[in-house]
């Protein structure tokens, strides 16, 4: 079975047709970019809604049995953005490190990447990573935690993906 | 209207008046010096209880209308140490990069710096965030997030504050 | 009354007797280098099970009266990893920074760092720290928070832990 990879835009006005969907496309090109085991794509794009959003996140775990789930755009403060609200309401486990690391990788950028509330966590057999909105941002963002992405849906008993070395370096403990 | 920002300094000590209250001081001298935006002080002392400190919080953020509140003390592991539970009680979205950059920054000071259980978030209007108590901790804490806290106070529909950029730069992304 | 540190190896296949107890006896090997002040270990090898890991805490901190317990093993995203949630069962407060740091060491060896979802907390008189399965990354990740934990466990009203100055230098504020 081919591996399935979930990319959620979320975002009040891409879902409306105003805005063009850069960020879930940027995702894509970049899995795409780095990933040499061959994968399919569950895409969608929704309003910043917490049970639409909670809802996706499920379906793409459960029923499409997505191995990861990368999510784009709502983790800030401003009232609409409830992505991590979501995605804490579908995870079992959290994993603090993700967003650590991601906002350390952006405050080299931005001062203001403390405002971003970015988290991931594992559903069953699946990542959840939340990543910010901003193409430039997600390559950032994406390009810092990807490395220990393999590895983690090794754990979680996942397909084993393998990534370009060229482009993407994975890493896998030596006696796992 | 004029900006509104609390100053809310916890501690038994000072509250009962065997301290000075050096720690409030401190805040408000580092707003002055940085912020070119007119604003008005609400400042209180008070003991080290939970129950107190969030309602002060909440009448901070819903009767006074501050912006931004900032507490100071009260974050340690000691048993009288309650201002993080204190604010998780009343944010409604926690920003933890606050926290993570505060402890990252005085950990190139002191390696006790982990100890601090300092939060940062929003109610509704209001960006909370918990200082230390020590007036040295205070400024290197508040000069390493403060960039971010105009904007942050924008997307939560504050008044738009203006600094002093010659003693501190704020941020905002250039499309927002 | 002689100081007392808990440790417990958390591991489905050390606790089988499948795997020799290494993580365990790397903490007490590295508790022995630094501390100078003489101590008692409480020492258990238990398997993956969140109820039984919260249980033997509970008796560790509470009846056994350790000022500090330190467990290996189980912080992963694995199905069977549960140390971080049977911990968060017992700790009345949450000490972020230990989990950060943590991170942020292990991430300068190894990118899954961010993999580890450890944390530390405290209970009534007592600090636990979790730490990862492997010694070599126990002895990193102890060695990065373990000058915070002497003064730690004095806030908290144990007792005063002295190190040995040329092995491990223990930090307190100077006014503390």
């Amino acid at each position: 079975m081919i591996a399935k990879i979930g990319v959620l835009n979320i975002s009040d006005r891409a879902s409306a047709g105003v805005y063009e969907d850069t960020p879930g496309k940027a995702c894509v090109a970049l899995l795409r970019e780095w990933l040499a085991t061959p994968f399919d794509t569950d895409y969608k794009i929704i309003p910043d809604e917490r049970i639409l959003i909670a809802a996706e996140l499920r379906r793409m775990a459960d029923q499409a049995g997505c191995c990861l789930v990368v999510t784009t755009g709502g983790t800030g403060p401003a009232p609409r953005d409830v992505t991590p609200e979501a995605t804490r309401d579908v995870i079992e486990k959290e994993l603090p490190g993700f967003g650590e690391l991601m906002r350390a990788t952006s405050l080299k950028f931005v001062p203001t990447a403390i405002l971003s509330r970015q988290l991931a966590g594992t559903r069953g057999r699946t990542l959840i990573v939340n990543l910010p909105g901003r193409p430039k941002a997600i390559r950032e963002n994406l390009e810092a935690v990807f490395p220990a992405i393999p590895y983690c849906i090794d754990l979680i008993g996942g397909p084993r993906l393998e990534t370009n070395e060229a482009a993407m370096k994975a890493f896998r403990p030596r006696n796992a």
